[in-house]
This record gives C-alpha cells, sequence and structure tokens, in this order.
C-alpha cells in the first residue's frame, strides 16, 4: 500500500546523507572519544565538526553547544539548570501551549515549592504577551517559552520576548525543537539564554538533541558523571548520531529556502484544498506566523481517531494532536488553551509536511480524505443534529 | 598501520547482526512508536521485542526493563529515583571505586544535604563488607555498589549484598554497565532494586543504556515529558538503538559461556606473558573474581600515559583507567583506594578484551609491550634509582 508520511512533526525520516556519516562509527569507527589512543581520540574531531554545524544553524559559538539524548532531555536540562543556578526564586513562567517536555516538568515543579504561571493564548494560538510580561516578578527565576507550536505550527515572537527579558535580566529559555532548522533562528538577535534543539524533527535519527547555552550563562549539570561537553553532560558521547545531527544542520541549512518557499506551497494546496471540499472545516491557528509545513484542521462533529484510523487504512500518516500526548481521550491542551469548541478539538488533525513530500502525496490527501470525512459524518449523530439545526 | 583494539572496557565495536538489526530504522521504518497510525504504531512491537531481550539477559520481566540514552543516565535515575522517593533520608552508601556516574553524582549529593559513605576496598580491590554492614543506618536511603569495576575487572559480591539489603529493607542499586553480558546476571538470585545497563560496553550503539526497576519498587522519573517507558521516561524512544541493544544482549547470552573461557583464556595469556617478560609489573586486583577479559597491570617507575603513546604508535589500543576520566593528571582513583603505591599507580595499564580478539592480537601485544617498556625504562630517573638501590 502507499505510504503518505505527513506527521513530520511527530517524527522525519533519516535522510540518506545523514545516514552515509553516521554508518562508519558503526563499523569500523567505533573508538570512544575520551580515549588517549588516537584510534578513539581521532573521534573527538568528528564531534568538533558535528557541534560547529550544529553551531552555524543558529548562529551561536561551538562551544555554546551541548550534545543531548533529546529535545526533552535539553527542555529538562535548561529548566532544571535554570532553577539551580539561583535557588532562592521560586517562580516559573511558561505557557499553556508547551510540549509535555516543558508543561509536565513545570507541573512536577509545582508540586516542589515552585510556582508556575502558564500564559494563556488567544483563540489564534497567539501569546497574550501582555499577560507574560505583566506577571513577571523578583522572584522570577526562568522564563520557558516555544518558539513554534509543535500541534498549530504557530510562532511565537521569541525575538521581541527574549529582548524583554534580557533587559529585565530574567534566565529566558525557548524549546525550538519545532522551529529549528525550519525557520531561520539567530541567536545573535534572539538573545535566549538557552535554545534546545531535537535531531528526529529534522532528519537526523531519534535519541540525539542539542542544548544552545549562551557564554556567560550559569549552568548546572542534569547528567552528572565523566567530563564529556565540557564537564557540562557525563556519558560516552553518542558519536554516530552526534554527527548525524551535525550533518541534518547542515542540510536543513542548505534546504531551509526550499522548505519554506515548497513546502509551504505544499502545505497550501493541501489546506485550501481540504476547507474547500470539506464543509465545517477549520484551520487552528494564525495563518499569518506558522511553521512553513504545519496545519491543524478541525473537522466539526467528528472524533479525530476515527479519521486517523480511516486515514490508516488509506495510507495516510497524519496525527491528532501531539504524539507525546497521544494515547489519552481528552482533546489537545493546546487546542484548549485556544477555546478551540470541544466539538471541533476532537475532530482536529495535524498535517505535518516536510522537503520529502510531493505534490502527487498531497493530491492523494486531497482526493481520498474529503469521502473518508464525509462518510464518519453519515454515522456522526452530532452531526446530523446540527445539520437539522441549521436547516430549522 | 594494524590496529589492535583492547579497550573494550571504554567501548566496543558494534557488532554486525546489532547494525543489521538497526539499519531499517534508518531507512523506510522511521515512524515514531507513539503514533496512532500503523506505521509508527508497529514500531511499538518492535521496542517491545528488544524489551524481551534486555530482561532475558538478566532473568527479568518485560516491564521492568525501561530503555534510557546511556550507563549515565541508568545510573543518575537509580540514585535520584531512590532519595526523591524517600525525601526524608539523607545518608548514601556506596564504594570508592565506583564509575564517576555514580562516584560524581553522590559527590555532588554531598553538597546538597545528604552524607555519603564510600566503602573502602582492600589491597585486591575486593570489598570490606564489614564496613558497608557496620554504616547501615536507618537514615540510609540507597546503597549504590558497582558489579563489576571497570578499571580492574574486580567482581564484588552482589547476590550477597543485594540479599542482605533486601533482608533490612534497604534500597539497592548496583551499576552492572561492565557486567551485564560478561557474566550471568539472575535478578531472581540478585535482589537488587535496580541495576544499570549500557549498550556501547557489549557491542550495541553508543547512546542507548536500560535500567532494571523490580516490580514494587518506587519510581520517581528522571527525564520529566511525554507519556513514553510506561511514563517513566518522556522523550521519543531511540527506536534505532533500542532494537539494537536488544539484538546485542540476545548475543551476549548466546556468547556468555564463550566470552568466559575464550576470553578469559586470551587475558590469561597476555598477562602471563607480560609478568614473565617484564620485571617489575605487577597485576592489579583480585585474580580470582574478575571480569573475563580484563587485567590492569602496573609498570611500575614509569608513566601510564607514556606506555600508551608509545602503543598508539604501535597500533595497540589500551588505556590507563577509565576512559570517562581520562585528561586529569591525577592516578585512578580505584587504584589509589586500593592503596597501589603511587610509582605503580601512574603507570598502570587496562587491557581490556572482547570475543573479537585474536590470539594473534594478543601475540603481537606480547611481543612489543616489552620492549617498550625497556625503552621507557631506561628514559626513567625513577627506574634508574630504584635499579641502583636494588644492587646496593
Amino acid at each position: 500500500m502507499k505510504t503518505v508520511y505527513v506527521d513530520n512533526n511527530a517524527t522525519t525520516q533519516v535522510a540518506q546523507e545523514v545516514l552515509e556519516v553516521m554508518l562508519p562509527y558503526f563499523k569500523g569507527r567505533y573508538g570512544n572519544p575520551s580515549s588517549m589512543h588516537s584510534f578513539g581520540g581521532n573521534i573527538s574531531r568528528d564531534i568538533k565538526k558535528a557541534r560547529e554545524q550544529v553551531a552555524a544553524m543558529i548562529n551561536a559559538s561551538p562551544s555554546e553547544i551541548m550534545f543531548t539524548s533529546c529535545g526533552t532531555e535539553s527542555d529538562n536540562t535548561a529548566i532544571l539548570s535554570a532553577i539551580h543556578s539561583a535557588p532562592d526564586k521560586k517562580h516559573i513562567i511558561t505557557t499553556r501551549v508547551e510540549h509535555p517536555a516543558i508543561k509536565n516538568l513545570c507541573e512536577h515543579l509545582s508540586g516542589q515549592g515552585y510556582r508556575t504561571t502558564f500564559v494563556p493564548v488567544d483563540n489564534k494560538g497567539r501569546l497574550d504577551l501582555d499577560f507574560l510580561y505583566n506577571c513577571l516578578t523578583d522572584d522570577t527565576v526562568i522564563v520557558s517559552v516555544m518558539w513554534a507550536n509543535n500541534e498549530t505550527g504557530v510562532l511565537f515572537p521569541i525575538e521581541e520576548i527574549s529582548r524583554v527579558m534580557a533587559e529585565k535580566k530574567i534566565f529566558f529559555h525557548t524549546d525550538a525543537v519545532q522551529a529549528a532548522g525550519k525557520v531561520p533562528i539567530d541567536v545573535q538577535k534572539v538573545r535566549a539564554n538557552m535554545l534546545s534543539i531535537s535531531g528526529h524533527k529534522i532528519h537526523a535519527p531519534k535519541g540525539i538533541g542539542a542544548l544552545f547555552i549562551r557564554k556567560g550563562t550559569r549552568f548546572s549539570p542534569f547528567l552528572i558523571g565523566g567530563h564529556q561537553e565540557n564537564g557540562r553532560r557525563g556519558g560516552t558521547e553518542n558519536v554516530a548520531s552526534i554527527a548525524g545531527l551535525g550533518k541534518a544542520t547542515e542540510l536543513a541549512v542548505q534546504h531551509l529556502e526550499e522548505e519554506t518557499v515548497e513546502v509551504s506551497r505544499l502545505r497550501d494546496r493541501l489546506e485550501a484544498a481540504l476547507v474547500r471540499d470539506v464543509p465545517s472545516a477549520i484551520i487552528n491557528g494564525d495563518r499569518e506566523n506558522r511553521l512553513p509545513g504545519t496545519t491543524n484542521i478541525s473537522f466539526e462533529y467528528i472524533e479525530g481517531e476515527a479519521i486517523l484510523l480511516m486515514m490508516n487504512e488509506l495510507g495516510i500518516c497524519a496525527s491528532s494532536g501531539s504524539a507525546c500526548t497521544s494515547g489519552s481521550l481528552e482533546p489537545s491542551h493546546v487546542l484548549r488553551a485556544m477555546g478551540v469548541p470541544y466539538t471541533a478539538a476532537h475532530g482536529s488533525i495535524r498535517f505535518s509536511l516536510s522537503r520529502y513530500n510531493t505534490a502527487e502525496e498531497v493530491d492523494y490527501i486531497i482526493d481520498n480524505l474529503p469521502p473518508v470525512i464525509a462518510r464518519l459524518r453519515n454515522m456522526s449523530p452530532f452531526w446530523k443534529g446540527q445539520q437539522v439545526a441549521a436547516k430549522a
């Protein structure tokens, strides 16, 4: 069966070029970079190169890049480092639409003597900046705001927020897991203290991430062990994946323009056709400030899970909300924060495209999804009730 | 140049069979196991299989295995979970010869309101069990004792210790990173609450580990995020490496007997020849209870680093102490804990063999190392002084 994979915010395929960079480490090049012998020691040069590649993607200095095991580890490290570096302060600020790696950690810390403010968003998923700025206090230890929302693709004004925080000397972290490699990031302009990156969202393998730590920012290690990563993270370096992440960031920079233009065009074509062909299809989130490849569409009065299952039969792989929160019957916390009505939030589908998607794939979805929605609605008492009410 | 890699306690080559299991995930099989669609969802079956394979190696139940990003993360998780699960208790017991992933974390916690007892070892690296049992208090929150020492290969009587701790209902963790896959481990006999495993010590890739968490043991997550690993560790699963670790543990079980017999034989042959051909060569650690492939030999009155550099010229890759502590000019904390004199500790070399080493490689070392030692000693004022003193 044909597979049309439009779930790239959940995870991406490893680029062929990335795999080629990784393979030598699974064959002859297996030394430990901490070893004294050149068989291992030479490998530290490869890590240095990858660090330069990742740094280049965000205009950082290589010494400001620390490799981690994933975006979640980057996020956890940033938050915990900030609070351990300023133990007298007990107020955390984040948003109501963060990824679980931030949201669940902040909720956990709320049970540990911390007070967390979750800044709301409006019905387009835009952050309430006045609310954010007004809740800053002398007790605020960290402000953590995601760059791009994983479910809607909505981009927050991180540059502006970071400048305000830099002026007020408040520690600022941004979870850029969905943004890095998809939109331009320049840490010379964005004054974040820390910034999280994940490999598997940008065609590197799963199990590798990075954390930007601005020079001069106090740091408290999360993983404590050996002297690796300049004493900032214990544990033997995941050399193959580090090299893969380096290559993936280099490719992301090369493809950034294409991704913005081509992937946006495909996404817009999909979106326009679905809104045209399916009644009561609503696009969730600010269409002006969005990731190029993401669209989140509510098909009112039917269940997202039912849509996903029927799409699955057709080989179309998308998602309802985040993979990291799937399995829950509750509608997405992101859409609830946006005030999307229950009847629409339950029927929301995220399509997330990458540079590997084609116009043919988009057309396949355009041809096949509207009849699926129609069929499901024919079985939905909510939809029928709605139609009767509309006619009355 | 010929490469003779005898640094397998630092890291190992990925087995060909392991690479074959991993490759599909870097190609078409890239879905996120948390996804609703079968393209991703099918992959959770592969994780289930790997969990069964790892569990089988230590006779655990699959639900008792949690995947981590490395041995250091497994160790950190165990210690922090234990102390967070019993916040009123403030006494940690470990040994003076642990890996930095335990040692440095415990030293860090000592600055955070915890009291740590480091149990000593004798001159053969054997743990002082009376000391250990006598320092247990009602305030003891965790006892963490490594299974096999990474520098000397000395095995501690973990089964006995675990029984004592189980009787006294004291949380017991063992860092089995160097032991797992090299000696038999049966968690039905060894009553540890948690046990750490690392992939890259047993021919799986770097960047993957596991933690055994006995059923009924309270657990507090280290990485907080999504619902992965049964809610015990956030972060998208590193599927390729998880599958690789599963295969590597299966291979380890298959090769365990061979490894014990053949690898011990090679190690013994190397050891006997070096002690025979090099004056003042001293084997460090208990030869009765040791890993099959490890020998730690002190070549008195010369510097280990000089030996390593000259071996490196010959393509022989070994190490002085642990890769995770290399770069330090201090002699190994393990050898110091054993009371090895400074003049010997500084000249200690660890040879660690795997099933991939051959008799020819061992002979190459036997033929080439003694002249290197002789040459270095000819340049060593300490050695010359010693010779003069001996003749006087």
